[in-house]
């Protein structure tokens, strides 16, 4: 049978959020159903709501940072039960079989995995993601919160976590590693934190001090204001093992390719709007690394999750109810929140839904 | 005592080649003297001369792939004995201190390492590259050039070898890996071999099919001309774990990193005179890998002989004599030459030098 539930949904790109409900579809065997306490506020939702992504499926319901408890399990699961605290990230399937899915690598299914939401089920149909009180997912795409987290602080673990965490394994960052954070948005307060917690010597890079003390809570050593002095790059030549850049703007990739040792990496997760130029010379001397990350595996996000919890770390949060999503999203494009909205779903109760 | 060397020499950018002689240092205790068989001649040779990388202190001698037998050794040498069959390629000197130099890296050396031609000298005199009769290295930098190998062939390896070894080395190039090189040249034609010797699935891109025999003989399983279809990069996107692209001049990064395999790595190792654009997306989406290399330390330079001694892979040379090298300079440029043009340096007897 299948299952009815509140939702923020946008009919458009200029609509606001109404509240109304939807159905889930009916549990298969392998799925879980779980009541939401948590739904993150994810920069992504907002471009895709507003279709700068490309054409999203009106009407929609976004969401892909979501936290809660299992309330209900298909007859096949084995990895859940009843109770359990559980988390669901920006993938609900992938093929299985093919070989990146094999080596874990869902994000990168070579059959196009299915995202959270606005993107074709296996059934066709739009996926609809986490601003929601139930969801329905398959047991392979949860994963546990462990206990000592809360929900609300772990909800954006499950986009901004994965996304800082997973280059900062992959390349292996460890005790010592001089390390910069470009940004200190929702993707880079949890870059700060997890380096920290990895015993990196962390920079934050912003364009001012203005979030110094915040930084400084975080973990970072120091905080450089890129945009102060116009010697800044020259200055800081070659000091860093590891630059995370999460900027979603335009900027000179020579100049942050100059701040790296040799063989020193610069992984983006920040996504400006159009190409950036490089000098392969920059990237030829010295045998720099230039890559991206788009979030992690199913297997690395609850590695994340362990890591997270056993470090004490989580989203520094602003909690918000669900009449407030609007004007939220509005102050998020200003870069007006430290450092994730998080929307409380037991609010869903206070309000009634549209006819 | 110093050494006296006949050398070709230019005396500026647009002066021909002329034969000369000039003084090489004394002998400290532990330089080697090296009786010079063989000179490869790399394109930055040209770039050099032609002041394209900046002023070239003249008069000046190039030639960094260098091929020859030990004549005289130090008293403190330990590595090297009269009469053994040795190399030196593009370094003859770094500070042998720092990080980078530590780990084998003296390519990256901190405090700057001395180049074999146009590079200050510890002793503040400018260095004199490989196209000549003697040359008196730092026994450090001196690799040894297996038995089984040509001086000839083996000349181009201290350079076209090592530079397209490492990234391959590093990178971890394997059996049944899909590798494409791209641009078939000096470089091009080391990376088919030494990729195709790791036992990796080879395909060669270049603009047109017209190397395609001679890329198969190297040991391409197939030749893929880039430029003869519109779709081209749309046809073969997501196929390979690895480029190594040999081109210097501008192209479309973003075209070929769609062609590379989730986790796939493009490694640059020709340097386009501009900066070219790339779409973070690019990187982001797969978590791809864009890097660059620049040749590789001197433990790997000797891992890159022996390897290449117990393949059997040497560079394809074209052989030319002392005054021939003004004409293979114009046709290098033009591309004319399958692969490597390598000076003959026992036709220095047969030219009188310069009063």
């Amino acid at each position: 049978m299948s299952i009815r539930t509140k939702v923020l949904q946008k009919t458009g790109p200029q609509e606001p959020f109404r509240i109304t409900t939807i159905e889930r579809r009916a549990p298969r065997p392998d799925d879980v159903v779980i009541d939401i306490k948590a739904a993150g506020i994810c920069h992504s939702d907002i471009h895709t709501i507003r279709n700068e992504w490309g054409e999203a499926h009106f009407p929609l319901t976004v969401g892909h940072e979501i936290a809660g408890v299992v309330e209900a399990v298909g007859e096949s699961v084995t990895k859940f039960a009843v109770g359990d605290r559980v988390g669901v990230g920006c993938l609900v399937n992938s093929c299985g079989e093919c070989e990146q899915c094999r080596n874990g690598q869902e994000q990168d299914c070579l059959q196009g995995n299915v995202g959270t939401y606005n993107s074709e089920d296996v059934d066709g149909t739009i996926t609809q993601g986490g601003y929601a009180q139930k969801v329905v997912v398959n047991e392979n795409f949860v994963c546990t919160i462990p206990e000592g987290i809360d929900f609300d602080v772990a909800a954006p673990l499950l986009c901004a976590g994965i996304t800082t965490y997973s280059p900062l394994a992959r390349w292996k960052v460890k005790e010592g590693d001089k390390v910069a954070i470009v940004g200190l948005g929702g993707l880079g307060h949890m870059g700060v934190q997890i380096a920290a917690a990895k015993g990196a010597d962390v920079t934050v890079i912003s364009r001012s001090l203005r979030k110094e003390a915040e930084a400084k809570e975080l973990g970072a050593k120091r905080v450089l204001a890129s945009a102060e002095d116009p010697d800044f790059f020259k200055m800081h030549r070659g000091e860093f093992d590891l630059i995370l850049s999460t900027i979603s703007a335009a900027y000179s990739l020579d100049d942050y390719l100059g701040m790296l040792k040799p063989h020193g990496v610069m992984s983006v997760v920040g996504l400006p709007p159009e190409q950036l130029g490089v000098n392969m010379g920059r990237l030829i001397i010295g045998g720099k690394v230039l890559t991206g990350n788009n979030i992690g595996g199913i297997a690395e996000t609850q590695e994340m999750l362990d890591f997270c919890a056993e470090h004490g770390i989580g989203a520094v949060i602003e909690k918000i109810g669900v009449t407030e999503v609007d004007q939220a999203y509005d102050r998020v494009v200003e870069g007006d929140v430290k450092f994730r909205f998080v929307i409380d779903t037991s609010t869903f109760d206070e309000v009634d839904v549209l006819a």
